[in-house]
């Protein structure tokens, strides 16, 4: 088989990582996602909940103001080194054999990767607000307000550590609107793409 | 069955036509592309040659000077009138039934219909560069200036009537590295989408 790593990129309330689960449980392979959270916090020594923190979700503002001001005496801010351990953590576990991983810049990551399939999952605001709604619940922000918000953070920590578009068609192999295809059709279409063998 | 109306947009040199024509036998529907032509000269009363040359792939400078320039006492161009002949083709064979329509803006004319796929083919300058080649031969200019040519003169006509970014991952339900996965698989991944029923 061609690709042997997928990679996920998704927008917020997308199903990204639904997809990403349900496409592992076909494959038999594993997907990495919350799990990179503990291997980057072992790798790096930080805490588990700081890792989740200052990684692709957290608040942009206090996020560039970390990245930016607080730098220790060889330039490094915090997030340079968990930017470090989450890139060691990712090229290993490529290595290591088949496997989907969900976010965290993977596709940059791997870019040098041949056999890596780099896959972007998106939706309609529409689709999306009615999907975090039924899968988060109901909070005092509205739902565009959260999916807008969380779509920043993710662009603003992708375009700080790589040159590439977030969600822009040309860093991608594949980019399918869940909303319109359904969870289910981006799943057999990627395990076909997987399993379609010399392509 | 949801789709039945595809649409392809495709950068030059992906393959898209190719597709498209693939497709259509696969799933036994017309699929039209030079035969528009045909049918908006009928349509506008203007000769085929003019159609053709006026299109999508239309030289941008003169075509752009013509644009604004050349109007007639209703303020509308010669291309505004091929533009609206173009439109009433595309939405009368939407409505006949299920076909594939590749390029001419077909995605936007037909953007309020709710059973349309919106498919875009690329794939990167390397791939197309080898392609163009293989399939029309050597030229003067060498391959990389003809694809930035002729993506530059889709991107100008599809911006010039539609509000709509050509390529943009937002405007797309399904976008395909014609270059990584084959030509082949792009098919079977479209058939796939086409013939879910009820998804």
């Amino acid at each position: 088989m061609k690709h042997k790593v997928i990679t996920i990129s998704r927008e917020f309330g997308s199903g990204g990582r639904t997809i990403g689960k349900e496409l592992a449980k076909k494959l038999g392979i594993p997907c990495y996602d919350q799990e990179l959270i503990e291997k980057i916090a072992e790798e790096s020594g930080f805490a588990k909940e700081y890792v989740k923190d200052k990684g692709e979700d957290a608040l942009h503002s206090s996020w560039l103001s970390n990245a930016f001001i607080d730098r220790d005496a060889r330039g490094m801010s915090m997030q340079d080194y968990l930017w470090n351990a989450q890139s060691k953590v990712i090229r290993e576990l490529a290595a290591q054999g088949p496997c989907i991983i969900v976010g965290r810049c993977a596709d940059f990551i791997l870019r040098d990767t041949a056999n890596c399939l780099k896959v972007f999952i998106r939706a309609s605001l529409e689709k999306r607000a009615e999907r975090i709604v039924r899968v988060y619940g109901e909070r005092a922000d509205s739902p565009e307000k959260r999916l807008k918000d969380q779509d920043k953070r993710r662009r603003i920590y992708h375009q700080y550590y790589t040159d590439m578009e977030w969600g822009a068609a040309g860093n991608y192999h594949v980019i399918l609107d869940s909303g319109e295809l359904g969870v289910d059709v981006c799943v057999e279409l990627l395990a076909f793409i997987y399993n379609k063998k010399g392509s």
